[in-house]
């Protein structure tokens, strides 16, 4: 395996991804009424929460996030461009409510691409190559713990286990950047692969509403 | 003390527990109308999450269970098997819906007294076996947590702080297991009269409808 | 800086912070109609948690509060004297339910100022001095981890987004604390400067209603 990431481009995925999931926080929390410290504490939370936990299981403590201010800052504003852009065109936003609901969607699938590749990124760097499936989990783990701590904070069952292509994506797409990387393929080219495939799967099950069995009662 | 468990008992203890939350897990997201990836995601977390926080407490990172796959996979199928089952007998489980929430009832209580007891081993050998304080607590946070996920997951209010006797039982098998291998009975059995005291008190407990006061409003 | 805190001082705020958290999360446990051994254990969870996920945080593990079962003790004690006054006295509490709200609201507001400083503190022992940012952060979420905690277990949506002064009476009585140490005022001084600011902006808050902008729908 050959893993020199350029490390400029790991930061720019990250910034991408905190802003998409921090945006789709901030939606979250618009949509169920929170004020301004709600929509910016919400964000931040989707935000840095995956890479919590991460840290948290990889053991690395206190969690990156806490130790670098930017991260944090960057979420915070991102929630509040978004309260203030509702604030002033909540009717704009209304007329529109399809269009918000896909920007949504799509920004929940790019923090989670990006998330999930950067969390099994942060495992291989701490040293855990050897072992596929710890990657894997972790990466997951980190892909939809902001978001599963955002629902279970407004008390919405999460996303995760009712979008059901959502955990599928994850490990599709993780597997296929562990393939890349450990058949030498350019460690960025990997990166940004095994990301554009779990949003491209997870964009996909939404517009083809492709769903998993369940139990008919 | 004397701590010489065979290691295969220990393990043979902790596959029962998981395959015992993971099909208690599976079930509760049957009842919640999850397709088979929220089932599975919902077994795998009732079964591994005790174990995990446990780990987080005692600072042994990554937890246990990450390093290996065996136990997520071994929860995963088993949650596949209660979800293949339901999927073509969900009539023959509706006619008999008594039997199996007494299944679930057990086996949440077999999974319950495995952990405990389990997590309780693994603050032992973490060196803690001064504090038998630290040693409970830690055992039944490792019961529950898994437990609590698995509603938190859902939005339901866990189980433990419904079920009164729960927390009661688990702080007496704790208790009993602590006094059996201070007075230096055998490690294996003293952990099988742990086990089994917290899943005797717990099913007791719901047979004869023990329950503790409440404040009548 | 100095940081000669008589030791028995912090003690003792931890203290009156346990006590005032373990009956925030009784009155709630009583309030959603949990049986005693649920009001022990909210109690407990509320008292203790937000120092556990500090300590998480800071990766001293295992938590202070699993070493030392005084703390855990103190909190159950607090708890039940809660549960056995409302069990023999609910018409009383009911005749004065604004005052009972009212001393739902001190409690839980000196229980806040104490963790988000005593918080503050922990992370400065452990050394991470340098980063403000950090500082601040740990201070706030050991501040609301415990009644995050308390909320999301009876399914609500945690009181820290909903009453929006909350987090920003934390983060400015954080900011003079970190002021007035940074100037060399006395440290005991200081930290109780630092409690009493984020008491009193969270009950001035309360008290006249202060509060922040929402998208109007």
């Amino acid at each position: 395996m050959n893993f020199i990431f350029t490390e400029q481009f790991i930061n720019i995925c990250e910034i991408i991804g905190i802003i998409a999931f921090a945006i789709s926080g901030a939606m979250v929390a618009i949509e169920k009424d929170l004020d301004v410290f709600g929509v910016v504490v919400l964000g931040v939370t989707t935000a840095l929460g995956g890479g919590i936990i991460r840290d948290i299981i990889l053991g690395m403590l206190p969690p990156n996030m806490f130790t670098n201010g930017t991260y944090a800052a960057l979420a915070a504003v991102a929630a509040l461009v978004v309260f203030i852009f509702s604030y002033y065109n909540y009717k704009y936003i209304e007329d529109h409510i399809n269009l918000f609901n896909n920007a949504l969607n799509v920004f929940d699938a790019i923090g989670l691409g990006v998330f999930v590749i950067l969390g099994m990124n942060s495992a291989i760097f701490a040293g855990f190559t050897y072992n596929n499936f710890l990657l894997i989990f972790v990466g997951v783990i980190t892909g939809i713990g902001g978001g599963m701590l955002r629902d279970i904070m407004v008390s919405d069952i999460p996303f995760v286990l009712r979008k059901r292509i959502y955990a599928l994506a994850c490990i599709v797409g993780g597997g296929v950047y562990l393939v890349l990387l450990k058949n030498n393929v350019n460690s960025d080219i990997s990166v940004l692969i095994g990301i554009f495939s779990i949003i491209f799967i997870r964009l996909l099950s939404r517009k083809y509403k492709w769903s998993l069995p369940k139990v008919k009662k």
